[in-house]
């Protein structure tokens, strides 16, 4: 399963690392990939492992708001 | 004595923590000031121990450009 967040604020290569580490150390997320310029994070993950809340809060927490 | 150094292409708090523990690691610095919004860096550092070139690569190592 693949879905894509809207994520506001990241403006530099350490947002996108943060933001991918912060994705890819939940159980079930396979894969991330961070567009900069678009705001856009492609996730790719398991489904029934990990839920959408999780994701958007783990972005949060990193200090970026999900649209 | 201290110094101001103009830094381009620091974006957010990410940014600012890389500049400032780089600085901040050099033998000789006592205290960085980063103010994100103009760019500058004020550097507080200990005459004789550091040299202008040593606190600019410290800061270009990190991906910024010193004016």
């Amino acid at each position: 399963m693949e879905k894509t967040l809207n994520v506001q604020g990241m403006t530099c290569g350490h947002c996108e690392s943060a933001v991918k580490g912060a994705l890819g150390d939940l159980d079930g997320v396979k894969d991330v990939q961070v567009s900069l310029d678009s705001g856009k994070v492609d996730v790719t993950y398991e489904e029934g492992k990990v839920t959408d809340e999780q994701m958007k809060e783990a972005v949060e927490d990193q200090g970026y708001d999900v649209k």
